[in-house]
């Protein structure tokens, strides 16, 4: 085993660290957040940290580092008050990781980086049109972290658009059916397998698989 | 494609729901939190909602229900100042599983799950043996979230232990070496299998893989 401090995490040369300690977290999700702007610009970037905050009513929330290449995608949100989630696919992992370029604000990381606007219904924000799970978002509450001046940005689930054979009968949706990614660290993407799904477990209870 | 507005989603069968929604945020972190109380009593849960927070310095955030079966986690943290995050890998992922159990204060999940407490140096909180990259933190913020009435938790990378084989030369550390899990909604595991690294992306760039 590698032990390392705090001090000698802090003493890491700059750009191993970032690498490191960005992996350090694991698996995370893989999606892509799409917004437009007041005069109708679009825009979509990369996100690895999308989180389940909770499920009634429905919110998600994800870290922003408004500071830097997010920061089209914050003043969008903050502005306009809608956003969208669409989980990336193995089939547009490529596409998909492009969009973290700095690109300038009136260039549209749509088309910059092969991926289709869709719009649904009259919902203001553009979605994905080759996800399968698609999110429609409405902004609920932020929260600066002051540890590292970043914010987590808390959304409500408004519309959801997603391919009825991924989703199974008890509501549960199969992330390796729908082709999803996960992604480690900044730039590394990976297809999941299914170990196995499980009964909620009570003391006392052997471990019992759901079949589905 | 399946079309759900907000109301329809708080229509939905309750347990449907709660299903649905905790899976619509894919694929999630598979995590063990190790804590240890005043009076030295032990626990253990499964966590699926890691995210990196931020590099410099490392911090690491997750989100609570204080007021369900996390309560032990997050009495001892708030308590003592400390935990551990032990990623889950497949082997363990049974064992993980049964930790989301509510078990009796005076039981501690290591045991009842069959997994093995371990303390490295002087830190506090137990770590999980069997894991392969185990973190020591200490609580730095929270932040109640009033949309769901949970508690972002955000904490301080204060130690790392790390199998030194799965951490790449500039710091990357690879989750499929690793045996790492991921987590989708509240019951199924998942390995993960690498489609590729890619390289910082520039406008007018080609993508262009990591090799390793």
């Amino acid at each position: 085993m590698k032990i390392l401090n705090h001090s000698n995490i802090l003493g890491l040369e700059k750009f191993y660290r970032r690498t490191f300690m960005n992996a350090i977290s694991g698996y995370r999700s893989g999606t892509l957040i799409g917004t437009k702007s007041e005069n109708g610009q679009t825009n979509l970037a990369v996100f690895n940290s999308l989180i389940h905050v909770g499920a009634t009513p429905p919110h998600l929330g994800f870290m922003m580092r408004p500071t830097t290449i997010e920061r089209h995608t914050y003043e969008n949100i903050k502005k306009t008050g809608f956003y969208t989630i669409n989980h990336i696919t193995s089939s547009i992992h490529k596409n998909a990781h492009q969009s973290s370029a700095k690109f300038p604000r009136n260039v549209s990381e749509f088309e910059a980086c092969g991926l289709t606007e869709e719009y649904l219904e009259d919902f203001h924000a553009p979605f994905v049109k080759e996800s399968v799970i698609k999110l429609g978002m409405s902004f609920a509450e932020e929260h600066f972290i002051k540890s590292n001046n970043t914010i987590f940005v808390v959304g409500k689930v408004e519309y959801i658009a997603i391919d009825e054979n991924i989703v199974q009968e008890d509501g549960f949706i199969d992330m390796e059916k729908a082709d999803g990614v996960t992604i480690v660290g900044l730039d590394a993407y990976y297809s999941g397998q299914q170990l196995g799904r499980y009964a909620y477990f009570r003391p006392g209870d052997k471990i019992t698989p759901i079949l589905s």
